[in-house]
């Protein structure tokens, strides 16, 4: 999902999922675009070492700041961090995160606050992103229309 | 999710999840706002029935035509049912529903989708909806502040 609105990757903690890391591999490979994914087992250590890079950690909580008020000053950010899901992992991340926001003060899903930070972030111009993959679907008003060239 | 985000209501079909509808009446009682869950045994009747009373079907899948595309116009339809995961339910939704939107042509979330189509359907105004709830987040640069007048 992130890799469909404009992610360049994931960096994921907590237990090391191999099925899912094959799985993201596989869509990568059959859909295309560029994306990576890496396992970080301390994540805190993975924050700490992009935070000396340079980058901005943005982590996605409903107790943070509403999104439509922050947006405009993390877009200037280049390279952003964006973390999901943290807290069930390691404990200071609203410490270390720059910005704490939140898409809504709501309960939501984490896979819906990433959704709409992306679409916020990259403006809507994500949803015009090109993909060079085996697999192409052919946009249809009604029923499916895929191009496969995975034989070629 | 769909409730922070503007819905007024889910049907549901497939499996009669008890557990998930005593979560969401739950959510709704401590968190405020009014939203509505129904089962149907049988999703493809409560679509037609909908259909008649004048509603407009809209049924997300990535084999449909790009959400930007569309939006302005369903925009403009007062009522709107919106189908997520309808593909694993019943056959003909292709065919029931009014516009058959891609939310991005490449794999990704039900909740992604249906995230997205909300957000450009109430054009982002769905992020300042308030609720009244028992209890409500005072939003905070780090750290987490919780109102809480449950016992009131």
């Amino acid at each position: 999902m992130a890799r469909a609105l404009g992610a360049d990757g994931i960096i994921y903690s907590g237990d090391n999922d191999e099925k899912m890391l094959e799985g993201i591999e596989d869509v990568v490979d059959r859909w295309g675009g560029k994306f990576f994914v890496t396992y970080e087992s301390k994540g805190d250590k993975a924050l700490a070492m992009h935070h000396r890079k340079g980058f901005s950690i943005v982590h996605l909580t409903m107790y943070g700041i509403p999104l439509q008020k922050k947006i405009k000053e993390i877009r200037k950010k280049k390279n952003v961090l964006i973390v999901v899901g943290g807290e069930k992992v390691w404990g200071n991340v609203y410490d270390q995160a720059d910005y704490n926001i939140a898409v809504t003060n709501q309960p939501h899903s984490e896979i819906a606050a990433l959704t709409l930070f992306l679409h916020e972030y990259f403006k809507g111009k994500e949803l015009e992103k090109k993909f060079k993959g085996k697999i192409k679907i052919v946009p249809q008003d009604h029923g499916k229309k895929v191009v496969n060239n995975e034989k070629e």
